[in-house]
């Protein structure tokens, strides 16, 4: 496809925002720090994950401003870190959360979800969807069609249509 | 957190999509499928990743059903094949959207989208967001609970809440 072609990948979003988090781990760290999980052992013992990996993640992901690092201690032991979310890291749920969705969908046994995500208001199901900002929704892939933005590295005029998003095939 | 070390997270629909798409020259392939990119030298163009790399990935997003496999010939040529996003593919723009969006904020210089995904209908921005069964939303990680579903491997009761998400500090 010629228009994709001719505008650079050097600067995705997708590829940065996987820079940060894109390792198996790392989301699973995520996913426990979203569950209310804020000790290293308590973390190591639901990942069952090594320990060396567990802090390597935990250092990653403190240093790209996803967790805060803060301690406690208990009384007659020494002072230990414990791990809370920040807004950064915070707005990552949407990510989990399709990530969720879409292995109930088509990877859980039966479609059964094991985790239920619920709204704090009235209880009801949560799912990640697309919406455009005038609200129309929710969206998929056929619906939605890619333009360069203001950012992007290209050699072309920027009103020009990068391609429209691929749907299932016979879906046009 | 008790609630949370509880149950088990064997089966953990987080995990399961990350161990189909968790790698990413993977997802990076899946983003090239969505703007449209059908052929290998193309998509190894765009990427810039080795060949076996590329070649190893689609084997695994067709075994997966996620790509679909198709050929072509161009006159002259030999049949050469090409990939197509399958349903369950498909599926997985909202996980790339949530992606994009969030290295937008985050990791973007100045925050400006170097990719505009906009909608078919109207031409505004699209945005991946939360929202729950009866519309509310949309929704943020402390707007949101989880509690074992329907698959949970658990010994505990089914109605208790396995724990708050978290959302960033000191907004409870």
């Amino acid at each position: 496809m010629k228009q994709r072609m001719d505008y650079s990948a050097a600067n995705c979003s997708v590829a940065a925002a996987l820079s940060v988090v894109g390792e198996k781990w790392t989301l699973l760290v995520l996913r426990e720090a979203f569950y209310g999980i804020k000790r290293f052992d308590e973390m190591q013992k639901v990942l069952g994950c090594a320990r060396n990996v567990l802090s390597d993640r935990l250092a990653t992901l403190v240093e790209a401003g996803i967790l805060e690092r803060s301690h406690y201690r208990e009384h007659g032991q020494r002072e230990r870190p414990e791990y809370h979310l920040s807004k950064k890291g915070s707005d990552l749920f949407v990510v989990l959360l399709a990530l969720m969705q879409w292995g109930d969908q088509w990877l859980a046994k039966d479609g059964e979800p094991p985790v239920a995500v619920l709204h704090n208001g009235c209880g009801l199901a949560v799912f990640a969807e697309m919406r455009c900002a005038d609200g129309h929704g929710p969206l998929t892939a056929k619906d939605i069609y890619a333009k360069p933005g203001p950012a992007a590295i290209l050699n072309r005029r920027n009103d020009e249509v990068i391609g429209t998003v691929e749907g299932p095939r016979g879906d046009a």
